[in-house]
């Protein structure tokens, strides 16, 4: 294989939900691509078999067994984006020891992807713990000074769109939808094989050095409400509209029968759909990933719908 | 789109395990291809990104909300091949019936695709459940004179080859191997994506009507010995070998600690490994995809293990 000359990244959580997209992306824009997985995934026979698909691929396979081993994977890439799951965030604090006393690592993006946790100060509980669970690792690697960009991808299509906001749903309704109060706070849906391109784009960007990068494809920042109005007019029908007032809402956030997990998939809802919280003027030290890359094309939320037609 | 030649193929259990190849090969092969779908899968945002990619690639999809539903979906195709779950194998029995009142079934093949059924009388507990099972249900479908092909598959690669028949590891050993009893037993190690090539082929092949099919690629009917030798070629070590006894493979059996699921996988073990049970001489109403399709192409152990160096 000739030498590429695209820096060398390293993904941390490529069987993920979104580290596989992320892996995807790296191998098809190019990449010479390096996985670190977990011992553990060679007992599960899916994530075995995703893992040797990256490696038919192109990617180069390694296990992280000992802090010994992640330090050797270290020194062979320039980049670091990790993606593991959201119950397993503080293990960074180990990796990002590991980045510092290797020091020639050009870029290090943690496991984000969601919402901006640096704005989230507000976030109600349950669904506040993981925004604090990413902010202690912000301020680690702050404090270890290593060179990072945060990445917001705001809504992942096939958990948002795919359902057009039909929480637990993943196909768009065809007979009733559930309106979050007005339904017009403007969201922000992005396809995930996007964010995977727009996380590569952005972790080689010398603009992107120690900012936010927030993905908001131009054409995909429409309210529940216009979505739904979209959906309408490709099938044809008017769905009826059930309003979910707050107060409601709110005591099924609150509501401790239903699961952690769930009551904090709520909150998130709560944030994005009746607070709005995923647009705001964007701050001095992030970055537009509409300003940035007005080239790179992408899935529009009118095309994503089609598959469903 | 113009109209195909190939028989139209109704796929019940596509985001199973087995299902989603046999989806596969039944697109990639041309047929026009009908999913079945139950409500639950839009809730599970994996199976329902799964099934939407099968319709971007060509499949029409229903779901299965009532019997009437199912009549209709019948009254559309050919053929339908089932590769529902085990624990839902007498679900089936509903769809033999509806199956019975269409009258325009040219072939049904019910959820096998594992060892056969029909030759497991001597299978030891909780393993041979599966096979009661599915013999109930060959009863019902010979009862009600359906045309038929059982196919067995043998041991899907993912499962068996992927780790070399180390219990529950899904890549192949590099130290130290576990070998049942001598290791000389043959056993048929199948590719899935052959798996699905083989039995679309069998779907609509008049030789094999009322037959039980054995997908025995001649280049895999190797024993675990003849494996573990050719792995140890390519990555160029010997490994370390533990033998385990039959008696102490039998104690793994019936060890009540055990889940049940683990156990009767084990027991399967023990019918593939000690007893040689996939190697026999096909009787009479048997047909062996060697001998059927020669000229198909397939992955053999060799290539297959390729991947892990």
């Amino acid at each position: 294989m000739a030498a590429s000359s695209k820096p060398r990244v390293l993904i941390i959580g490529c069987t993920g939900y979104i580290g596989r997209f992320i892996t995807n992306a790296s191998i098809r824009l190019g990449y010479p691509t390096y996985l670190l997985v977990r011992p553990e995934v060679a007992s599960d026979v899916y994530k075995a078999a995703m893992v040797i698909g990256f490696k038919s691929a192109g990617a180069t396979l390694g296990s992280v067994t000992d802090e010994k081993k992640l330090v050797e994977a270290l020194k062979l890439v320039d980049i670091v984006i990790c993606s593991i799951a959201e119950k397993n965030l503080n293990d960074q604090v180990k990796l990002i020891q590991a980045i510092k006393q290797v020091g020639t690592i050009k870029r290090f993006l943690p496991s984000e992807f969601g919402m901006d946790p640096g704005l989230m100060d507000h976030a109600i509980a349950p669904g506040n713990k993981v925004f604090m669970d990413k902010m202690k690792i912000r301020r680690a690697i702050e404090a270890a000074q290593i060179p990072h960009t945060y990445v917001s991808a705001n809504c992942f299509a096939g958990y948002f769109l795919s359902g057009i906001a039909q929480f637990g749903r993943f196909f768009p309704p065809r007979d009733t939808a559930v309106v979050y109060g007005e339904g017009n706070a403007k969201v922000i849906w992005v396809d995930e094989n996007d964010v995977g391109t727009f996380v590569l784009k952005a972790a080689e960007d010398p603009r992107t050095l120690n900012t936010s990068v927030y993905i908001r494809p131009p054409k995909n920042i429409l309210s529940l409400n216009e979505v739904l109005q979209l959906w309408e007019k490709k099938i044809g029908k008017t769905l009826e509209k059930q309003t979910l007032l707050e107060e409601e809402f709110m005591s099924m956030i609150s509501n401790e029968k239903a699961s952690l997990p769930e009551r904090a998939a709520l909150a998130h809802f709560y944030q994005i759909f009746y607070r709005g919280d995923l647009m705001f003027e964007i701050g001095p030290d992030g970055r537009d990933t509409g300003e940035l890359y007005p080239d790179v094309s992408y899935t529009t939320v009118d095309a994503y719908l089609d598959r469903y037609l």
